[in-house]
């Protein structure tokens, strides 16, 4: 293997060489100007990311000219290093305002990009606003396309009017290419037919890791202390969030459905569903009992629990649109993955039998993050 | 379901309109002109779908101006109907020669593209030259970007140069988003670390159906005849079109390999090998035992039959690059699958545990073509 070891070391050095070693590289355009909201477990990991582009080939494509929490803003049309941003903002004495945004990324002639890292519904009001205006909104925030269709027809009119383009590779399984793949194929002249996946990394780790012995509640915990679910469980519990990735799919995939159109059956019983936030954590073991049944009965038969969201349209044009939890052949295609695994199967009118299968981590601040960054660089061209 | 039913028959005719209810759209820039060489089932497969765009979103966007054979040639700047290309070119006097292409493409002010859909030599050895002359080109042949190095590098050069595209897209995979992923990820600033899968369409087929009890080269015919192989099908068995496609993803992910760098274990014994074209069809039994005995041994460990590829780059960039029949535990994720499917999957900086895996149909003509036209497109702009 050494000839091969050889020249793999020249072609690996292409991609890797070590960030002291590489010139900084010539970079054509104006750097893109970024504002990022939330400086959350996502927001952290975007943070480092930039950072770690430092050196290397990505250098210089983005100015980071804003960085806001839910409190303090803080702004430097110079750019902010990545590294410095937490402490920046410790220091800061501008309160957080939504309306700072726009004039924070004014000036230059790069592009205009807001990083939405938040779950913050006024930060999604904003978007189709910031569209308008010629800004790039780059968002892991499902508020924004998956809630009502009159909210996502205004973010459509608004890229249109504004000439700006809207990221949300990171919304449907944290970067995987799954939305840019049922546009390409629909580019190609392709119909969308149908849609079936697990969309929660989340559920997808819980359902990966429960045996039937050990209490779900527990596992619940460690998802949410790992960062794989929402701050509120419920949310992923409840198939809410697995609703609005569903309707963002589907629209995406040419279905103008509305929230109410996908039958959600929940896995959050009533006694937990009416808690404050704050009640949560200790009323989780009502989940125990119910769900310990379903796995027996579905290991009786061999079968796997997974929580699957489907969409099918008929030649017709009649939609099914549902979400739920599923008892499943261990053979079935949607039955594998590991960890966190999204894993989407999309049938079209080139993948008629067979369809085109997506399947990888789809949680996590990480890949969250990595796919966030994907879609402002190709904003900022 | 009602509502579903109405919003979704809406959604769905957004996208599904019967042509003769379509308005021919306006199509802003001029027409892509588009010379197609090769009218075999591939060929015939993008003639075919060409020709189901008439009356749809993407009718008038491109401009078939020139087909050709390895006999005739038929051209026509004002567009050739694609239903009535079998027929011009039956009826040209045209001799065919690549030397006429580029002046088929010229005037206008539309992109120009070759699509090549023959798996011809001379063929592939104008790419470069084409490019370099402005011309895109898209191809479903691996001669041009899967052989040697210095081929490759010529193509990127001339890509460069001349400020073309090449679409590779139908090289391997059939279309399936596998080169676009590998990119993406490198365009976002990961590094691949690695990339290992099922890359022939016609040996996952194969091993897809061999049961131990059918003898193997009758389902090698069956593959033959469902042109699902190369036209000699020892292309395939001996792992040289795979070779071609690793190479393809390994250039792809930055890693400088030579063919001889790629370690293939053929399934072609050397009584077969030597054979000419004539005498392999009889020959092909030769291969029964040997896959019998090989199907047993996997078998007997609850295992099953997969042509691999696999690529690996360690940190230190030392590279493993190999391509044979491996015994996979039935679990295992490249063990699945069905049809001629093809499934790979990439670990990368994002990537590092659990992998991004694509999967879907990997050989047949009209996939094949869909992958074709879908560069075309994007190349066209």
């Amino acid at each position: 293997m050494s000839a091969v070891a050889a020249s793999a070391l020249h072609g690996a050095e292409a991609l890797a060489q070590a960030p002291a070693l590489r010139p900084s590289p010539t970079v054509g355009a104006a750097p893109a100007r970024v504002a990022l909201l939330g400086t959350g477990t996502v927001g952290g990991a975007v943070l480092a990311r930039l950072g770690g582009w430092r050196g290397g080939p990505l250098d210089g494509r983005l100015r980071l000219v804003h960085v806001a929490n839910s409190r303090r803003a803080a702004a430097d049309a110079d750019g902010i290093v990545p590294e410095h941003a937490a402490s920046a903002l410790a220091a800061a004495d501008q309160r957080s305002s939504l309306d700072d945004v726009a004039d924070a990324l004014a000036g230059g002639s790069g592009a205009r990009v807001v990083i939405d890292a938040t779950a913050s519904e006024a930060v999604a009001e904003r978007h189709a606003q910031w569209l308008a205006q010629g800004i790039h909104v780059v968002t892991a925030c499902k508020i924004g396309q998956g809630t009502t269709l009159a909210r996502w027809r205004a973010i459509r009119e608004a890229c249109a009017s504004g000439g700006a383009g809207y990221g949300d590779s990171a919304t449907v399984g944290a970067g995987l290419p799954l939305l840019r793949s049922l546009r390409e194929l629909q580019a190609g002249g392709d119909r969308i037919h149908a849609v079936a996946g697990v969309l929660s990394g989340s559920l997808a780790w819980l359902f990966n890791h429960y045996d039937g012995m050990r209490p779900f509640s527990a596992l619940v915990r460690q998802a949410r202390d790992a960062g794989y679910t929402e701050p509120d469980p419920r949310d992923d519990l409840s198939g809410e969030d697995v609703r609005r990735k569903l309707l963002i799919l589907a629209r995406a995939a040419g279905v103008a459905l509305e929230a109410g159109e996908v039958e959600v059956a929940s896995l959050v019983p009533p006694e937990l569903a009416i808690l404050s936030r704050e009640g949560v954590d200790a009323a989780l073991p009502a989940l125990d009992a119910p769900l310990r049944e379903r796995y027996a009965q579905a290991y009786k038969n061999g079968e796997r629990l997974r929580f699957i969201a489907r969409l099918e349209r008929a030649a017709d044009g009649r939609v099914v649109a549902q979400v739920g939890l599923q008892s499943l052949p261990g053979d079935h295609p949607l039955a594998g993955g590991a960890g966190t695994d999204n894993k989407v199967a999309i049938w079209s009118d080139r993948y008629r039998a067979q369809p085109l299968a997506i399947q990888g981590p789809g949680a996590g601040a990480e890949v969250t993050a990595a796919g966030l960054l994907d879609d402002v660089l190709r904003l900022a061209g």
